[in-house]
């Protein structure tokens, strides 16, 4: 893995974004914010599950209003996070008019295709910087190609004033919409550690090209996401391609998973997957890894795939718990092995590994604790045994929170 | 992305492996390999879900002489695919014992650490390399970190002969023992176009590593996959990870994801990651592309969930048809969005694109084809007209399979 890209660090609401922080993972609600209990109740539920900054849509009056009341009640039952206004179009009367949410608000997100058409864009522009600076807020200039500014498109694309193909003048287009709304932003007096930028694209290989180009042009940190993926488990592992492929280059500060829900009102599942991403390349870890094999036709029987169940049922059971009590328990691998030929060396690879005997071996299990076998089971206590001395390994290893 | 690394082109049972073909998917069975019907019957399942080709393990004497029964029901009916002997330990036995067996295999699945103590080693794989250069075989040098040789482990990290940190000294061994066996494979006659290479882990980032230094040291295919990867979504995010990264630097041949399955004899998941990640990253399209957004509190209603859902149930219902009758209708892309926000600039952007209104949005749908609105949907039959487009768009876009 490459170096973290250098970058300013934006302070949004008391979480840092920049290249010497941890990346950020957020979300964003997909309840009406006019609707304020099912608003604060899915901010709750995005924090919980991980969202460090959760943002909302600021589409209209009420929903800038409830923004304060919003922010109460996450206050007063002791969610202290930082809350993102997603604005389109009308962000200068809304913030305008409604000081107290621009004060109150953490970041303002802003879309420079949606800002105001080509004669407007400079003065609504200009209206929302001089706020965001007034109240010493940062802004995140999040272009979108689903969105990117039709007199562009119309100038380069359908009046082809421009040779390139169409692919790489959208992604020109998006970049340079970013990069020349920051410079103005940054013109208008706002400070470059108040500045974030992304450049959404729907398709794996453009958004690399367009990250991967934008990471050379600038210090601004860097909002990290695959747009409108879709629904299902073709849309996780697209985000998932585009996120990987990018982080392990260095490239992102803060990360959004962009899923189709199921149905409206469920949300943690993007925020698992960028746990998922996060811990798999290393970056943080979340709950213990069980490392499990895939099972084959040596693999004798189904109790490998149950004792992998019960294992991740267990720690998904304690891992609140055991938070409470050891630090650093998230980092412990476990390995449940199916078989002789890999079990007990990934077993020794492992914290703490169990090798279940496969097909012709005889009945017995190894278990290896960091590297050293030392102990083996057998017959129908394997299960729980190995349970126990994982619970002890974890008391063991970890220290106590005092 | 960057171009494919050049390697020898490996011909398995007709399915050429290499750097001028497209990636290859493979997996597994997980069915015993003495149940020749349950084996025959998943080998077809995985070949129907997109396996390319398919391993077995030949752990014992009655797999080995099952395998000719097997090849023979597959080829009864009409499955006409390579499949590959999984050998540990018994391999040079099983081979010379089962001469038939060898000829039928479509390659040879070694593994350096299970060939043999370090005395026996040099005579069992001199064994089997006559046996597969005898049948002109390919075979695939399949080291994992698991089953890394014991002596090695022993005069490096148990007694410390080396000074490197635990980590470097297992991917190096990694490394170090599938090109010696190869080197070794073809000073005993083997061509160099003969071999396919794979160094498994458990861990993302070292997986990176392993095959990013491999990739620099050889021209043998490469054989993708991380090893023992879990149970659920958090070892889908892992395997793919991964793989986006190396098949994204142009490292990877074929590919195979290793899941623990729910249950035994289920199989078809990790074909379909594989078939999500070469499709995600553009290598290859098995069907359209349904591009959505994620719905915020702006998206009035579930409306644009269920039609997402109705549109990529549609194709799912329909794809097999759609097929037999039109070349090269997998690579439509489709959009269905939430609002105006994104709604028009993503849906111009696909082949057809549909942008239902949002809050306050009027109660009209742009539809768009080929960056062109051709008309606009309302009230109850939207999803119908939308589907009856789709169609319509498909028959004339696609040629006629004659």
């Amino acid at each position: 893995m490459k170096q973290r890209r250098d970058t300013y660090n934006v302070n949004v609401g008391g979480v840092i974004i920049g290249s010497t922080e941890p990346i950020r993972i957020q979300s964003m609600t997909n309840t009406p914010t006019e609707d304020i209990t099912a608003t604060a109740n899915q901010i709750k539920a995005l924090y919980d599950s991980g969202s460090e900054l959760v943002r909302v849509t600021v589409n209209n009056e009420k929903s800038a209003e409830n923004i304060i009341k919003i922010k109460d009640i996450l206050y007063k039952s002791n969610y202290i996070l930082p809350i993102i206004g997603d604005f389109h179009y009308n962000a200068h009367t809304l913030l305008s008019s409604y000081p107290e949410t621009a004060a109150i608000l953490d970041k303002y997100r802003l879309n420079p295709g949606n800002v105001g058409s080509s004669n407007k864009f400079n003065d609504n522009f200009a209206e929302i910087i001089e706020i965001a600076i007034k109240n010493d807020k940062p802004i995140r200039i999040g272009g979108n190609w689903g969105s990117l500014s039709k007199q562009y498109l119309e100038d380069t694309i359908i009046n082809g004033k421009k040779s390139d193909n169409y692919e790489s003048l959208i992604k020109e287009g998006l970049i340079q919409s970013v990069l020349k709304s920051a410079k103005y932003a940054e013109k208008l007096g706002l400070r470059s550690d108040k500045i974030i930028l992304s450049c959404k694209v729907s398709s794996v290989s453009q958004l690399v090209d367009v990250y991967s180009d934008i990471a050379t042009k600038c210090k601004y940190p860097l909002h990290l996401g695959l747009t409108e993926a879709g629904m299902g488990d073709n849309a996780v592992v697209s985000s998932v391609a585009a996120l990987s492929i990018l982080l392990n280059k260095g490239i992102g500060d803060t990360i959004r998973v962009s899923l189709t829900p199921d149905k409206m009102g469920v949300r943690t599942k993007e925020v698992e997957v960028c746990k998922d991403i996060l811990s798999s390349l290393n970056l943080k870890q979340f709950k213990p890894k069980v490392i499990s094999c895939p099972g084959c036709g040596r693999t004798s029987s189904n109790y490998f795939i149950e004792l992998t169940k019960d294992i991740n049922n267990h720690i998904d059971n304690n891992m609140i718990e055991w938070k409470t009590k050891y630090i650093g328990v998230e980092n412990i691998n476990i390995a449940v092995m199916g078989c002789i030929v890999n079990g007990p060396g990934e077993s020794r690879h492992a914290n703490i590994g169990i090798s279940l005997p496969g097909t012709n071996e005889s009945p017995s299990a190894p278990v290896f604790i960091d590297g050293k076998k030392v102990t083996t089971l057998k017959g129908d206590r394997i299960r729980d045994d190995f349970i126990r001395l994982i619970e002890e390994y974890i008391s063991k290893k970890y220290k106590k929170v005092s």
